[in-house]
């Protein structure tokens, strides 16, 4: 083995897994107990539990209960080691990885990079629109929202104030319907009491979504409802539109009209985010990563692909698997047994999704989830649905403590209609 | 009244508080009931618990969990506006104050900016040194603790890992020893788990004091055992020494001595933080605000000053009172008296200090204690102080959820012996 850059030499394989998130964690985890050597690398020393970003954008929780650190997570593990960086480039022929911090070899090479938002091109988009990939990102929407509320009181006009106080989002996937939906809260419960000087029924909320349903990929009762929901809390929702442009005022859409605000927040698509370095071959459309049933990246005997950058396609998943948490951590469960038989001349498993449903929520008490269990098919929407999300996310949710925190919130907030994580934290000098 | 940047004039007399610390926030919400307008006026849209800085600063508490939003501190106080800026300079002739915003006009001022680091005119130590004084600086901190520990793992030489894992703290006082307490307990319990790939026994931690004490003002028996508990723990003190310079690398002691560290944090003193268009026989010794006992500013008829940047002169105080959160406290409860009995052409009521005492923890089960009850003075250092010192601050935290937050940060870390939020948070690229 190439002499590395710190990390020693534990005389096992050497797995290395690039991305913490559902699928690395999950593959990291599970080869506790394996002959090997699981090298760990992220740009950010903690998990992201990606799912309730959206809260942390709208003063529901604070980052840290939703970020975990790896070298907590992995503590006691023997055969775990973790370095914070980037990858740079691949280079397969000598089996290593040009990284931030110097050169990383592998015997078996995991990518686990995750998706990116996706601006289909639009620079003008990228700079002026707000995504939700990132704890980062979360607090920086939260400091925008608050900003922009602040400012709203020293608006010179009214055209000023409507640019400050009306909000489109872009998307009808499930994060852009939560968003709207915490959104909506906030102007209903919390705004009107914390910006008594300010007319809150002029917010706008618009939510712009290119189909002419929303949560596509859920069922038609799901999708109805939720668009019930949202139009219940006040969302204006635009069906059959794309946005054309935005110059960080004027929200063109194909259909012509025209929609001001100074914030757009973009949820209207992700695309895989692979590494430098693969074959060109090997990339597949939305820059997800062609992998066969085994999760092996075709062209390569000893680098995989798990999770959303990965796109496995099968008579069922003919452009992949949705690009979702639990195909990320059944792949990278799977994976870490298929490492284990091929470190022993066995021969792998193929990988089957088991699609356990798919749920959004929707302000306060309404929900709608799409259930799959015991090969039965299971939908319902509105208190129930809100019960069975939150029991859902809170058990996925890692560590007791992180539980009980977004638990004990969660509770205060329904009790209370509050949302007590107002905080502009880390605003750049203007 | 001067027609003012969104601010209504709701036809009471005014009353503009700059900075929402200790003492502008308990003028505040005493002055709830008056026949007045409050505006409130702050860089930050929270309030800082500021006395559990150090916490976050050292994973274990997280941000959040100190702060909270003023206008839900407010809400409901009909009397109360706020307004995020920061002000540019007071034009007392006009009766007003220029700020980032426009012009806020006023009745009665009160400046509450409390007080900044004092890095004694030395701009190098200013650039490479590390204060303590806001969330932000925490967070920085804590990030720059963990990407240390993070990149000696790719230290090239043995000179660069010491630089990396030694640390200096500058200043004796409470904020320097309960900083060495906690980073010696990183040290202790939770680096050699993250770190197993480093000597974390290689780790330093010392404590610089100008004095032959830690602790200056407290009893004797305080700073003994302060130092006993610190020296235990394997922080090295270095008393009688001060720092000459500081490059980035380099700690020179006007000893002669030489450490070196990439990281220094300067807890060494602190300053007031008048605002700017004061005149200049008001700027008293320390840049605080020269008032008397009414904290009226001497030279001005209607501009008051309260907490840190406040310098009351009396027999018994003859610097002005001690910059911590008590004194600020009493005068901001008894300037809201004085000001409604101002409005009444009542005769205000003088100043007079009651000191309730002071404390420090340093690190798990250990705190030393003065306090002042009942006419009766109470030492005690140890497991009993350590208690008395989570329950005093426990009790301080605003609201019911941060207090259990913090309680339950508390307990989950006494029994994990953990730290967990040990996350590198809003990390700027390298």
């Amino acid at each position: 083995m190439v002499k590395l850059t710190g990390i020693p030499d534990t005389g096992n394989p050497r797995i290395v897994i690039v991305g913490g998130g559902f699928a690395g964690l999950k593959l990291a985890k599970s080869l506790s107990k394996a002959a090997v050597q699981v090298v760990l690398i992220d740009k950010n020393n903690y998990h992201t539990f990606q799912p309730l970003l959206y809260q942390v954008a709208t003063s529901g929780l604070n980052g840290a209960s939703i970020a975990y650190p790896f070298r907590k997570f992995f503590e006691g593990q023997q055969n775990f080691f973790f370095r914070l960086t980037e990858v740079i480039s691949l280079d397969a022929g000598r089996q290593l990885l040009n990284t931030t911090i110097g050169e990383i070899a592998y015997h078996y090479l995991v990518i686990a990079t995750g998706a990116e938002t996706n601006f289909f091109g639009n620079a003008l988009m990228q700079k002026n629109a707000i995504a939700l990939k990132s704890i980062n990102d979360a607090v920086m929407l939260r400091n925008t929202i608050l900003c922009n509320l602040e400012n709203a009181l020293q608006a010179r006009d009214e055209a000023q104030l409507n640019l400050l106080m009306d909000f489109v989002i872009v998307g009808g996937g499930p994060t852009g319907v939560e968003l709207a939906g915490a959104l909506s809260e906030l102007r209903k419960h919390v705004f009107p009491k914390d910006y008594k000087e300010l007319n809150i029924k002029q917010m706008d909320i618009n939510l712009i979504q290119s189909g002419d349903q929303l949560l596509k990929g859920m069922s038609a009762e799901a999708s109805e409802k939720s668009l019930e929901f949202l139009k219940n809390y006040g969302v204006k929702v635009w069906l059959n539109r794309r946005v054309k442009s935005y110059d960080g005022e004027t929200v063109l859409l194909d259909s012509g009209e025209e929609l001001k605000a100074h914030t757009l927040i973009w949820t209207a698509g992700v695309v895989g985010a692979p590494i430098k370095g693969l074959k060109e071959e090997s990339i597949f459309k939305g820059n997800r990563i062609r992998v066969n049933e085994y999760n092996l990246v075709e062209a390569y005997d000893n680098v995989f692909a798990i999770g959303d950058v990965a796109c496995m396609i099968s008579p069922e998943y003919p452009e992949g698997h949705p690009m979702v948490a639990q195909p990320a951590i059944q792949q990278g469960k799977l994976l870490s047994k298929n490492l284990t038989r091929l470190l022993n001349g066995e021969k792998p498993e193929a990988f089957k999704y088991h699609d356990q449903g798919s749920m959004a929520t929707i302000g306060r008490n309404h929900a709608v989830a799409d259930l799959k269990m015991f090969n039965r098919e299971f939908k319902t929407q509105g208190f129930l649905a809100w019960l069975i999300w939150m029991f859902i996310h809170l058990i996925s949710i890692i560590s007791f403590k992180n539980r009980l925190i977004v638990l004990l919130n969660w509770i205060s907030g329904y009790f209370s209609y509050d949302k007590g994580i107002r905080l502009i934290l880390g605003r750049k000098k203007e």
